[in-house]
Order: structure tokens, then C-alpha cells, then sequence
């Protein structure tokens, strides 16, 4: 079947309709006749399903790609992702961000699509912000959002990206302690000197680790928390008995990424939940809904900046982690108060 | 046991050699009596084996700590660390990095001992050239050189350092290609035209990714290479008939650390390994031996600069990942040469 090139679309007459829309649904129907995009065009070229001409010269597949590669962006990255979910079974549609899919064993006109995937190169930086507006917009369209990470060997790596809402059920009373306990600051942790209260904190709510048998250590978060609480306060040369603001500034300067830690880690936990460190799993935080013995935490949570900017390695590896151990991979961002986002990977 | 605190020493009479030194190895021997670190002096105060006098006034065990704490650099992480050595049944001597270990069952004057621990909070950020220097040195004193990083909760990870030669079987042969095949470059990768030295490269040698039957994708370092070896020729508008030295320039501003892994992979593939995308795994590279249908790879690898300092998340987060796909975690590092490191998660 012939077809002619413009700029950026591919168009086709009468007879496109019946044999590639009614029987594929490509591309989208225009004034009787079928307009194709480049996508589709170069995929239907593959498949020798069209002929493409331009200026009444038939195109091979090299020059075609080559042509549409110039003229849209990521071009050859969509070709490999649109190639993989048509193989596999799933009607596309071209969007801004890559493509509307259909459930499989559904078609355009029968049901509406249900994923949004958005196709990326894993050399790209990917805004916080961006997948934030992305993920609003396929959430109040009804579709789930889908991130397609094109890699530098063109394998593709799925990932499905979730608002999620962190709740547990260790919620911390207020009232419970009357007399703070005195930590004393050493370097970037706090002991806590007092045996009762080391055990009320370690074994009541899962706070710190035990130095011995009868004295704790606090990490700075959790210590900064406390010490907004006021069950403890802080004893040190340099810091006389301080409040949150002071204490949490001495702690951003030993630890730079403190202040978003801390706001995390307290949304935490005051919604009930239990974090504790993530240093060997490479996160901030590993997290759990309770804390009993022997449970495992369910997610791992990664504090970051409003304005972070994901470079995909990272993500692909903070990612894996979880995975590897069964927890969910989440980050935790401040934008008046703290949001989550969950990222996992999916086989589509 | 009475003990007099100095400046950074404490010192016992000779009682102590019997009771210290001769059953449990602390201190050394001076002057016919004991001298202990502060780290001895505060394992022993709380075990409550000795008392420790500052000008005739005992010391309890948190006035001691802090003030052991203000006069030695890492105190309390280096007390974390000695402390659980000794309760797992390891003698250890201080060292400028952290300690000798002694094998257990060994103890010192008896065995000598084969590790030295390198003590580091998670915070701390880690240079190469460090990590280099102290592996020297453990190499040259036949000790195996074990990193024991504290996090902020204090629970300690170690990791072996070794250096290792990386070596496989899947030799390139110069001579087999007699004509370069034209590889297309589009945007961050290049594209094989020609089926059958696309057949040639992918089941031959494992290059690239098939784009579909008869063609063939390769990513920026493998064109590189395959350039250098004369095996393709790169055709593009902006880059015509290039050498490697100009392809090279152009990959590194598509992307900026192509420079380091291009080094690297050229290496892995001089010495008959084959280096793939680790992009799954958030390295740069997974590698093969020898590379058969259904082989998994052997190593993870990541490119870094000589000059390049670890943040000790990122390091976890690396081991972890090769460690929960049974792979082995390798550093490569240009120096005179491509020479490479392992991080080992181990159970000391």
C-alpha cells in the first residue's frame, strides 16, 4: 500500500482504513483516507505492510529511519518501545509523553486504554516535578502510569509509578513521659546514659540500638524527634540544652541531607510507622507498618528534594534493592507536607 | 584494677600484665606495667574488669566516654567496632585505620594477625586513592583489608576489598573482517545496516541488540570499540568517516562519563570478557567470562575516575545488588592502565 511522507505524519488513502485501521488500529482516520505517525509508519514499513514514498521515492527502511529520526525527538527510542508492546499483543496510540496502551485482548473503540507509558532514555534526567504532573495527569484520567526506560542496548525496563499514602499502626502517645531523658551528644549520635528510659525507647517503640545492656544510641533523626517530643534532651558542650531548631541545625552540619531526613522520618512516624536505617540496602529508611520481633520492614523509603532530579541508573537501582528483598521501593518528597511515591518494577 | 588516664593512654601497673595482657591481650606491655588505648580503657571500664582515676577522681563510664570521645578522632564508632570483635571472639590490636584482627582461636605472639579493619562511619565519604593506598598496604603485609562501615544506627557492615584481574575466554581475533561494515549513528546509539555482519557481531560476539531480524543496535562504548578495531565504519551527517578519536569526543558529549567506561569496556573486552549494560542492575556493565546462551554473568562493573571518592550508601547499595543477584561486585579504575578492585559483602 503506498503512502505519502509529510513532515512529521505519514498519510494514506480510502483503503488504509479497512486494512490498517479496522484490522490494527494504526494510526487515526483524516478526511476518508488514514493518517499514520512516524512511529507507525516506520513499523508498518518493517512489517511491509506500506510502502512509503516521498516525492514519489520509495523510501527504504534505512533512509525512512533515518529521515524520521532527524525530525522527531526520541524517535528511535518510541520505535523500540512501540515495536515491543505491539509484538506482545497491545494496540497503541501515540501521547505527548509516549504512548496510550490498550488492556490486552481490548482495542480502541472497545475500551478506553488503561496505561499511559512514558518512554525515556536511561541518559535522561528525569524531574521529580515531571513525574509528579505526570503521574496527576494519568491519575485523574483513570489510567495508571507507566515509565518506559529505554536502556544504551535498547532493552526496556518497565516500572509503574503509584501515589501511595503511608500509614502504620505503632502510633506514639503523647503523654507517656513526664521527665525527659537526658542524651548526650557524641559527635553524630546521641546515648541515651539512663537504663529505664533506654529500654522504654528500645523496647516500647523500636528508637536507637542498644550500646549495651543498659544504654542506647540514637541516630540523629531519631534523636532531633525526640527532642521535638520532649521525651529527651540533649546534653553537650556545644549545644546547652537546645531546642528542635538549634539541634536540627548542628545536625544538618554534620550531615548535609539531615532536614530532609528529619521531615520524613517524623511524617513517619507520626503516621504510625517505624524507620529505622536503610544504610545497607542504600536508602534512607527501611520501614515498617509494626514493630514485633521478627517482622520484616515492608518498604524502603528515599527522602528527596521538591526539585530532585532522578538520574535512571539510580532509580533503576534503589529500584532492584527493594525488589531483591521484597520490599517497596518508595520516595518521600516535601511539598507542603510530605508526599510518596511509589516506584516498582512491573513486566508489562 | 586501678588505672591512671593520660592525654590519649591510660596506664595500669603490673598487675595488669597478668590479668590484661596475658589473659585477654589488651594493651602492651611498657615499662613493666600495662598501657591500654582509650577504646581498651572504655571496653574494660564497662565490662568493669578496671577503674579508671584522672587526677585521684574514678571516672563512671559516660564521663569517661566523653571525654575519650573530644580527645580521639572516631571514638565511638571505633568502640562499636572493638567491641563487637571482642564479643565474637576476635583479639584485636589498635591500628592508625582501626584494628588488627587476629584469626579466632589465634592470639597475638601465637599467630600473626590477617586482617587490618578499616573503621568508617557511613557518613564519611570514602576516596579511591585511600581505599588503594590502605589495600597496598595490606597486600605488601599479606593481611586481607576489611572495611567495617558504622551507620547512623550503629550497626556495623563489612565489606572485603580485593584487588582482582579480570580475564576471560571470548578472545577477539583481529583478523576476521575484511571490510568495516557501516554502522548508522542515530542519536545516543548506532545501527547495523547489514544483516549479515549483524548476524556476525551478535552471535558471534555478543554486540549489540538485534533491532529486528536482519539489523543490529549497538550502544555508544561498543561502536567505539568496534570503530577501534576497525570493524565498522560510522556514517552520519554530522560525522562523517570518522576516527575514534573524533567519535569518541562526540559520544562523550551525548554522554558525560563515556570517556571512563569506553576505557573500561575496552579493557574487559581486550582480555576476553565480554562487558554488556548493567543499566538493570544500576552499574555500568555486567560481564561474562565467556559468553554461551542461558550463562549468567559472573561480575557487576562500574567505571569510576581515579580520582573518585565513594559515598558509603552508594558503595552499600552496589554490593548489595551484586550480592542478591550472586554476581561479585568489581570497581574499574584508569591508572596507567585499567586495574580493578572488588567490594565483597562478608559475615566477619
Amino acid at each position: 500500500m503506498k503512502c505519502e511522507l509529510h513532515r512529521d505524519t505519514i498519510t494514506a488513502g480510502g483503503e488504509a482504513v479497512s486494512e490498517l485501521y479496522d484490522r490494527g488500529f494504526y494510526g487515526r482516520r483524516k478526511d476518508g483516507g488514514l493518517e499514520l505517525s512516524l512511529i507507525e509508519g516506520a513499523y508498518l514499513l518493517y512489517r511491509r505492510k506500506i510502502e512509503i514514498f516521498s516525492r514519489n521515492v520509495s523510501l527504504d527502511f534505512k533512509t525512512f529511519f533515518e529521515i524520521a529520526s532527524g525530525r522527531s525527538k526520541d524517535f528511535e527510542l518510541r520505535y523500540i518501545v512501540f515495536k515491543d508492546l505491539r509484538e506482545r499483543g497491545y494496540y497503541t496510540k501515540m501521547s505527548p509523553i509516549g504512548f496510550r496502551v490498550y488492556p490486552r485482548g481490548g482495542h480502541p473503540g472497545e475500551v478506553p486504554a488503561h496505561i499511559f507509558v512514558y518512554v525515556i532514555s536511561e541518559r535522561a534526567h528525569l524531574p521529580l516535578k515531571n513525574l509528579i504532573q505526570e503521574l496527576n495527569r494519568a491519575v485523574n484520567a483513570r489510567k495508571r502510569l507507566i515509565l518506559a526506560i529505554v536502556d544504551e542496548e535498547s532493552d526496556i525496563t518497565f516500572y509503574e509509578i503509584k501515589k501511595i499514602t503511608m500509614s502504620g499502626e505503632s502510633r506514639i502517645e503523647q503523654e507517656e513521659v513526664e521527665t525527659p531523658a537526658i542524651a548526650g551528644l557524641v559527635n553524630d549520635r546521641t546515648i541515651i546514659w539512663d537504663q529505664g528510659m533506654s529500654d522504654f525507647l528500645h523496647s516500647g517503640y523500636f528508637f536507637g540500638r542498644k550500646l549495651d545492656e543498659s544504654r542506647l544510641q540514637l541516630s540523629l533523626v531519631e534523636s532531633g524527634y525526640l527532642l521535638g517530643k520532649q521525651w529527651i534532651r540533649i546534653e553537650h558542650k556545644d549545644v546547652a540544652d537546645t531546642d528542635t531548631g538549634t539541634f536540627n541545625e548542628y545536625a544538618a552540619g554534620i550531615e548535609p541531607g539531615y532536614m530532609l531526613k528529619y521531615q520524613v522520618y517524623s511524617n513517619l512516624r507520626d503516621h504510625g510507622l517505624v524507620a529505622k536505617t536503610g544504610f545497607k540496602f542504600g536508602t534512607h529508611f527501611r520501614v515498617y507498618k509494626k514493630f514485633k520481633a521478627d517482622t520484616h520492614s515492608e518498604y524502603l523509603v528515599h527522602a528527596v528534594p521538591p526539585d530532585y532530579v532522578f538520574a535512571l541508573p539510580e532509580l533503576s537501582r534503589a529500584v532492584r534493592i527493594a525488589n531483591s528483598v521484597r520490599k517497596r521501593m518508595v520516595f518521600g518528597y516535601s511539598d507542603s507536607g510530605v508526599a510518596y511515591v511509589e516506584i516498582e518494577w512491573i513486566r508489562l
